[in-house]
């Protein structure tokens, strides 16, 4: 699962070359997202584990050299950039970052990445879509998980993806955002999520008669099978399986008035004896309509989310951005930040320093590195790669899964909420104020 | 770049394992998608070439295997599924796709998979997410580029995409429906898409001054580099730029007022002699915007278009389905299809006719398979596949985007547009309509 190092926008190449040319100090940038999307009040940091996988196997192949050489815009450059320069290149960088799981607001460095400029600059590209998009789909999968008020989710979006390898990170995003499991048998293969699903409309519609689907896939399964129930007319098919005295686990409506089917269902399973048969939704579910079939005290025992999910469809491109915030000029750090109208930034290497108080989450403050937080204050970044090499084993997946989790817990229940939630009150420091307002005032 | 055999829902191995065990004829499935999203008139299929090579390489590596037989609701399934189907698992199928670049509706088969059940229902979930992403991107690429009249587009979204694949991939699909090139060089390595990019903010911000900043990539790269102009102020850029007697290729705007930006700069360029010097634009732009630009005669020789393009924003997930819609019984063909409400759909194997006259599509007529088309029409499906081995040798790339700029030229300017299409008429055929309706007695 190698991310190739031409995972790049070509002016990262053409700017790596300049910094070989030209000469380069150390770079910092961060990773952060510059305004949360209308329907996020948080975002949940995912994709650090892939980031720090890429960045320690970070080389350039023989054939992906050759082919650079041939690109018209790298023609200028000298050969020692190719034969000498990308054939030996390895990141040898310092990384902080976000643990994967922990609730993040805007203006918050995820990841902060100091390197040698030509290193710094040719990740951009692979760190933004890897954690922007495993950011985007953790954060969508704490809101259906939260509208589901502690039943389970299950990921079945695989399908309505953006292709397998988007499938497979949505998956694992989803689990540690919440999710119970995942439908997507490659995500539990690699990372060990629980993974579930049994039967599709197609196997029912394989048979002549709807119950001979039923009792054949029995027969092949054993009983702890869920059976699909709305090829045809769930009421009917429920009332044969109880009829034909199968005891499946669970039945799934796919379709229909989920509120109404699932209470005639659950009737006519407890009237039947399966009170021990659970009842599963699916079928264009977010967040907000598992919250209203909660809300209608609907007899669903678990959900099936998919394309809301697998997309994160009402915020499919999040705002990630990878700015430098520091460059090293003659040996002397300097804090660097960008002028442009609407897109105003805060220079220099940052610390977030968050604030819990009785278990709930009052403020969080983004310093300087160097600043002490406030008294009590916890910060976010660690470091977590040093010369290129991480610095710890890999955490487990379930790490971070139960740190989401407790983190989510620590939420206000103000920002927590679906719609209409509470923006939570991230401040700069002093000394972080006045860096910025120094920097425009000598830039402009 | 092998997709694995994994990427599937599990319900595709649970079904396939009830095939093994209880028997399995052939089975046919269509792709198709439902109904097209409400910003799109038309859909570019894309994705097919992906697919064909998924096919032929499918296999289940031993470890995967292995996997599976740790699955709990596989756990009844007899040892012979695992060591004897699995382990000689390959796909023998016949596919007849819609060629790649080809405009297509609702309701219309862009594939059909006609195998042995199981292997018929095992690459549902690989097959869904790859044509399904790749053609929602090609869609959305096509109406960006028809917002840009003829002026070059090119793809900038892989920071935003769905993860290194997902990025590739969309560049692959942006190309295919019109896009001049992109941004990703990955996708220039594997694809032979041109790749464009020069420089970002943040070289112009690793150095103390800006003019240095583009001299000194001039330096490296020659004259032929895109200077970017709004890291600071973008009018004070290009009159330093101009003063300095610098003569970059083209010099871009990636945020502010384009049209009142792209016009000052037009004109600083001009009267400074540099009126070869190109203005290109980008930032956050979208068919609309793109549009807009071209509307208010803003003098922008190029666009690059990111978030919006690489994640189809507006339309993230196409509702692709992959539905049973025969099977063999007893070795007769049986057209099947389920009744779920609101999800009716037509049975039996069908072929899309498309009849064209004076240059412009007039109507697609969907029709059974054995049925003749309308004089005059031509089919849309054909047979790519047989055995489980492509019929072709796998067509370039570019004949597919001559294909995609060529069929988008026949649509009707109404069906173009981006605001306020006309449905295109795609009707059913009188046969097809028949076996539907008497399906549906039959079933109900």
């Amino acid at each position: 699962m190698r991310v190739s190092a031409l995972v790049a926008d070509l002016y990262e190449l053409t700017m790596t070359a300049g910094y070989h040319v030209s000469g380069q100090g150390l770079s910092t940038f961060e990773l952060f997202v510059r305004e949360l999307p209308p329907t996020r009040a948080y975002l949940v940091v995912a994709g650090i584990d892939q980031v720090l996988d890429y960045l320690e196997q970070l080389s350039f192949a023989p054939d992906e050299i050759a082919y650079l050489r041939s690109v018209p815009a790298l023609a200028n450059v000298p050969p020692s950039f190719f034969e000498d320069y990308l054939r030996r290149f390895r990141f040898t960088g310092e990384v902080w970052a976000v643990a994967e799981g922990t609730p993040v607001f805007a203006q918050q460095p995820i990841l902060r990445v100091t390197a040698p400029a030509g290193e710094a600059q040719l990740i951009e590209t692979a760190l933004l879509t890897i954690v922007g998009f495993q950011t985007s789909i953790a954060s969508k999968a704490a809101r259906v998980v939260e509208g589901a008020q502690g039943r389970p989710v299950v990921e079945f979006g695989s399908r309505r993806a953006h292709g397998p390898e988007a499938a497979r990170y949505a998956a694992r995003a989803a689990y540690l955002a919440g999710c119970a499991g995942t439908s997507n048998v490659e995500a539990g293969f690699l990372f060990g999520i629980p993974v579930s699903g049994t039967m599709a409309h197609s196997w029912v519609m394989s048979f002549a008669d709807e119950l001979d689907a039923l009792r054949t896939f029995a027969s092949v399964h054993g009983p702890n099978t869920v059976f699909v129930i709305d090829t045809y007319d769930p009421l009917v098919a429920v009332r044969r399986i109880v009829d034909a005295g199968l005891r499946p686990s669970g039945v799934r409506l796919d379709s229909g008035d989920l509120v109404a089917l699932s209470r005639a269902v659950r009737q006519v399973l407890d009237a039947g004896g399966l009170r021990e048969t659970r009842v599963f939704a699916s079928g264009d579910l977010d967040e907000y309509r598992v919250a209203a079939l909660i809300a209608a005290r609907a007899p669903i025992d678990a959900f099936g989310v998919g394309s809301s999910l697998s997309t994160s469809n009402d915020a499919p491109a999040l705002g990630a951005v990878y700015k430098l915030i520091e460059i090293e000029r003659d040996g002397v750090r300097v804090p660097t930040m960008k002028l442009s109208p609407g897109k105003r930034l805060y220079p220099g290497r940052k610390q977030v320093w968050r604030l819990v108080e009785e278990g709930v989450m009052r403020q969080d403050v983004v310093a300087l590195a160097d600043e002490t937080g406030p008294p009590g204050a916890t910060p976010l970044l660690t470091c977590v790669m040093r010369g290129g090499r991480r610095l710890d084993r890999r955490p487990a997946l379930l790490t971070a899964r139960d740190r989401c989790a407790a983190e989510r817990a620590r939420l206000p229940l103000s920002v927590r909420t679906l719609r209409d939630a509470d923006r939570y009150p991230v401040i700069m420091s002093a000394r972080l104020e006045r860096l910025a307002e120094d920097a425009a005032r000598r830039l402009s």
